[in-house]
């Protein structure tokens, strides 16, 4: 396994700033994982005004990513890093790239929690919440598998995907199921299908981010291993 | 506006590699380009070995995305670009990335041809495929808006996003109501939610495009621009 901490960089200096680079993309993931946690405090407790604060908050990730993108192009213009430092940095540029993203899920669906009073059933609120968890937990993963440029742990992320996704279509058949027991069609039903479809793309970006952790570290492209639709 | 031809690089050679380098993204989203339309016709005709073939093509497109994102690596090595010309190539990165997805998605929507005989009325299909048309639209246009790096253009398609984003809820209204309809839940409805899915998600796709072209070419960031989870 290529160990990041390890290289034999020519600078201590250059070392560092890559660590801080590294440092500030997860600083910015913690903040995001906050946010989500937020989102679905508020979502259990239907609290509009804490999904409102969540929304305003979402300019600091921004801001954090746009800061991150201008760093790693200061990096390679001064230090002309090559092979796998210049490697490290645009593998962090395109997972800045996903978790700002990411960000951005999290609050489509705080601004779904202000907009709509939950039709849906007991049962299937405290589902959602659920597969809340266990994004939250995959996020969690994820950026822990970063800090330690783990592909064993991203992979096992990669793959526990399904457990995810499987949770999540047996949701969508649920709503369904509801929806089709009421006569009329709320709006509110098509927010909690964007939510959920939001928890399920903060997946996938997950997802993303494990792939390029794996590329970056053993030099394997495992995008298209799984292509199964029927899965996804 | 910035212009892309007239930088004047240290080396001709430079340029060279940098024109190539876009012309080949330019020539992954032709292929790309070329799945969608034929998955659209595939969808049209309810033509399942058509999608098959679609499918095992796409393997064109993620071997292109591999060579680009090395060539972007070998030019940084090898050029030292600073300023606009590693901005340039930053830029490409992250569309590499973006418009390999766009494929991914539209294997997702020829996948589901191949799985499913399709429940929803001749409407339904009928707009199904309208939709398809116009998320091929966009995209074509924001090839062209790539190829001249004209952020004037990609900001009249960010905006006008909103117009296929209407019409994909729309279609989603009409969706849920012949599945509420219906007595029974097919996973075909899934399905054809799924598809429909990954035709908004190509749309949303060619926004982050044009995101990158009006931030190369202009130094703003539209990204956060449009929150409107209604609007999504």
């Amino acid at each position: 396994m290529q160990n990041f901490n390890i290289s034999g960089h020519i600078s201590g200096k250059f070392n560092q700033e890559l660590e801080s680079l590294k440092n500030a993309v997860l600083a910015m993931g913690g903040q995001v994982e906050l946010q989500l946690r937020r989102t679905l405090t508020a979502l259990r407790s239907e609290d509009k005004r804490a999904a409102e604060k969540i929304i305003h908050d979402d300019n600091k990730v921004n801001e954090m990513e746009l800061r991150i993108d201008d760093e790693c192009m200061r990096i390679i213009a001064r230090r002309h890093p090559t092979a796998s430092d210049l490697r490290l940095v645009l593998t962090i540029v395109k997972i800045n790239a996903d978790v700002e993203r990411i960000g951005d899920e999290v609050e489509r669906i705080a601004r779904m929690i202000t907009l709509t009073d939950l039709p849906a059933s007991a049962r299937i609120k405290a589902d959602m919440f659920e597969t809340g968890q266990q994004i939250l937990e995959m996020f969690n993963s994820t950026l822990n598998a970063f800090a330690r440029m783990d592909s064993e742990s991203a992979k096992r992320i990669h793959t526990d995907d399904r457990k995810v996704d499987e949770k999540y279509k047996h949701l969508l058949v649920q709503v369904i199921q509801e929806m089709q027991d009421n006569e009329e069609i709320a709006p509110a039903w098509l927010d909690i299908l964007w939510s959920l479809r939001a928890m399920e793309r903060i997946g996938d970006r997950c997802k993303n981010v494990c792939e390029y952790i794996i590329y970056f570290v053993e030099g394997v492209n495992v995008r298209h291993d799984d292509t199964d639709f029927a899965d996804e």
